[in-house]
């Protein structure tokens, strides 16, 4: 047997037990009484000790070394370079990094759900202060391996080949016309009326309205699912993929976008290569493409004219007791359009959206490398609201940098993946209007020509070729910001 | 570290990846997708995988020699008792041998779904030859092993304990009495009147008057869940319990007393030694014991008097748009207690089932030891089905020796628990009736007492004592069949 199929043989056993990780998992956020807990934890932490010690079996280095002097086919180098990019995340730390880094996460992590209420700043810090100690070391660590700045070895886990020179170009040029562009679309908005939702709108209504959006964006329930859990999120394996959202009775804009944005997601692992199923060349190629797939379905379809006008009329037939004023297409573009400055990233708006990721990307970069302190943190932030949101955060620590879970546990360089998201979202539909009449695909309620692009281009490709070529391939050029720029600019003055 | 210490731990690993397998397990038969099948099927054989390795690990034989010098707590000596008997019945079977009969039981099973409807003994009996051949050869070695007959050795996988020698007893005394009571009951119930429920029952209600059901059961909803499945069942862990029926809408009887059924299950699960959390000492006495838990709350509690009455109201509430007349409590007794000789045995009553499962024990018995051929087996069952319910099989396959699914994939010893269980549960009733008011519990709708004697005498007990002395520990004797018939005579006639 070749040392290549020893290999992808060895990667087909790991990927089996993450399915039952990945199944246990959405269970475990989903389904599972809270009783169920401990016992759960305890199963998932022994299959996490499982699959490390399938990644660093000491014969894989020989079987490396043997398969990169074997006669491979293009797409096998592909997987043979994933293959041995996932040996090396898994290989490149100190077991007892690896242990001290989770404890530490965990408990900064779980004393932070109570602190953040509390606005507990002081509390927080004493905590965080090992964290962000260990994810320093680790980042040196990374660097060393990678021949990268500390930064971007830590970004290197989530956007392979993205380095924090091109996120400094492509965000400063963000910052020259983003925030004066906020001020004008508010001043535009300021003078616009709409409707509020306000009522009832039952859970079983919204989750039927929520499969037809669903089944409109062609989402395959026979290799998936739509549930409930706290936090919505996209889980499961390709060939059973568990979207979720969340319900308030109050309203149904958020579960329903929520919907959209995660079913982006779904259809990305549902469209990725099956012949490559179960190899780290057949999954997704990063956490930013992954985000443009799921911002494609929500900001780029969802928020369009002609998908507006589908959701306006399910909702009109779904809640058929409400004042129908609400449904109008007008008004729920309005409502789907609000721009808001505020202080909670996960509630901003499109438009907003960057200013919270750029703020966070800029400190955690500079926090990584060691040029600054954590206990700087909250003036920073103070002073980067202040300029892009024209908010003050002084001594508002919870709704400041103590907002997110990100940081809590150490997953830094995780952040700009949002926006480079968004990004490339805007670049492929741009990209894919030369080709593809989109509005009257949408119009017609039938958008497969949107989905025959999607995973022409995105979808079956996997993680065979790089981002940039990905990209390339699909677009033409590099991520180019521009059609970002123009995006907003164009559905928002 | 001692021997046994590593024994114990060795078998929380274990137990930690069954966790894993029977929430994939559940949610494969409950919520899955039917497209994510395969992909799941393999990532549950490479969980077997690798738990048959953990399980035959080559020190284990060290650490049992060592850990049996060790001085140990009455407790802990069945523990390694529990733990022993469970590393030798993993290691009994050569691996090509539980491999073939794993594939010839897959293949017969496979087929079966297909012959069983089209009545095709001919191309059954093709693929049964060789899972009847393996299950022998199965029966042989485990007989070597344990110095048992080979029938016997098969019985000990699900009855610990159990022999034929006194199965035959106990159900040759069953066939002196059981043919005349069913006709005595027969005849008795022919001028009988009652009403059937027809019309639509919407499966949201059943579900909510189900889950009321549990809740005066005290099913613990922090440590389970209620789902639905094709063919329903009790499964998940027992920090985790998740219990699951298939609703009809033309009808509610099934379901409601399946998931009285189930609960029973699932309250022996949960109320387990949690000290013995992961440890086989922890686990559930036999499968005779697991369903005489389920028998006690479906035949002796649910279909008591009492219960019958708040099923007969809390059916009455939920189906408020119904014929009342339906709902009376002297109907649903009625409902509840149809005698009927019929062919199939998961639809059987209380009082013919019994007979279902003697005639699968005498033939199978047989079968395994050698003494009829697979070939004999029609024709046995025409016999024995004219012998105790007056009903000719002849050329009837399909609803004669096709049609369960227990003989395809070799699950040869099982049937007795069936019978086994509905006996443990009459002799269980009769004794706790001598310090317990269980008619006055049930009718004041507290049934703690019930619960506490169950908990107290079964449920924490797990396996720490043999079948034997469990049952007389909680009753003063060993099984005695006397209770069960006392119990059938006392409803029926």
């Amino acid at each position: 047997m070749s040392a290549f199929k020893k290999l992808t043989d060895h990667s087909l056993k790991i990927y089996r037990f993450a399915h039952l990780g990945a199944i246990c998992g959405w269970d475990q956020a989903s389904v599972m009484p809270s009783g169920g807990n401990q016992a759960r934890s305890e199963a998932m932490a022994e299959l996490s000790v499982h699959m490390h010690n399938l990644q660093t079996q000491p014969q894989l280095g020989d079987w490396f070394a043997q398969a990169e002097q074997e006669d491979l086919s293009t797409q096998e180098k592909a997987t043979l370079r994933e293959l041995k990019r996932n040996w090396q995340q898994a290989n490149v730390l100190p077991e007892a990094l690896v242990e001290a880094k989770s404890l530490a996460g965990s408990k900064c992590e779980h004393a932070w759900r109570t602190q953040r209420g509390e606005n507990d700043w002081q509390g927080f810090e004493k905590n965080w202060a090992e964290v962000v100690k260990l994810s320093q070391e680790e980042a040196q660590i990374r660097a060393q391996a990678t021949g990268l700045s500390p930064y971007d070895a830590m970004l290197d886990i989530y956007e392979p080949g993205t380095h924090s020179e091109s996120l400094d170009t492509l965000f400063s040029d963000v910052k020259t016309w983003l925030p004066a562009l906020i001020d004008d679309v508010i001043e535009k908005q300021s003078s616009e009326r709409f409707i509020e939702p306000k009522g009832q709108f039952a859970t079983e209504q919204q989750k039927a309205m929520g499969l037809d959006v669903m089944k409109l964006l062609q989402f395959d329930f026979n290799h998936g699912r739509l549930d409930e859990s706290v936090h919505p999120f996209c889980g499961g394996v390709p060939t059973d993929v568990r979207i979720t959202t969340r319900y308030d009775e109050n309203e149904f804009v958020q579960s329903l976008m929520g919907i959209v944005h995660e079913t982006g997601h779904a259809r990305y692992e549902q469209g990725l290569p099956k012949s490559l199923a179960g190899l780290p060349s057949g999954e997704a190629r990063s956490m930013g493409i992954h985000e443009s797939q799921s911002l494609f379905f929500e900001m780029q379809v969802g928020r369009s004219d002609a998908f507006i006008a589908h959701l306006s009329r399910l909702a009109g037939q779904h809640f058929a007791a409400h004042d129908q004023a609400l449904f109008s297409q007008d008004n729920f573009q309005k409502l789907y359009t609000r721009v808001k400055k505020d202080f909670i990233r996960v509630d901003a708006d499109e438009l907003t959206y960057p200013a919270h990721v750029i703020l966070r990307y800029e400190i955690e970069r500079d926090l990584i490398n060691g040029k600054i302190k954590h206990t700087d943190v909250p003036e920073l932030w103070n002073q980067k609201m202040q300029q892009y949101l024209g908010l003050s955060t002084e001594g508002n620590f919870k709704n400041g940098c103590m907002q997110d879970i990100h940081w809590t546990d150490g997953a830094f360089g995780y952040f700009p993946s949002y926006t480079l998201g968004a990004m490339y979202a805007a670049q492929f539909m741009a990209s894919m209007k030369k080709t593809v009449d989109v509005e009257g695909a949408i119009e017609s309620g039938d958008l497969s020509p949107i989905f025959t692009w999607l995973s022409e281009n995105i979808w079956s490709q996997g993680s065979i070729l790089t981002t940039d070529e990905l990209v390339t391939r699909a677009t033409g050029e590099t991520l180019n910001a521009q059609h970002f720029q123009s995006h907003l600019r164009s559905r928002y003055l």
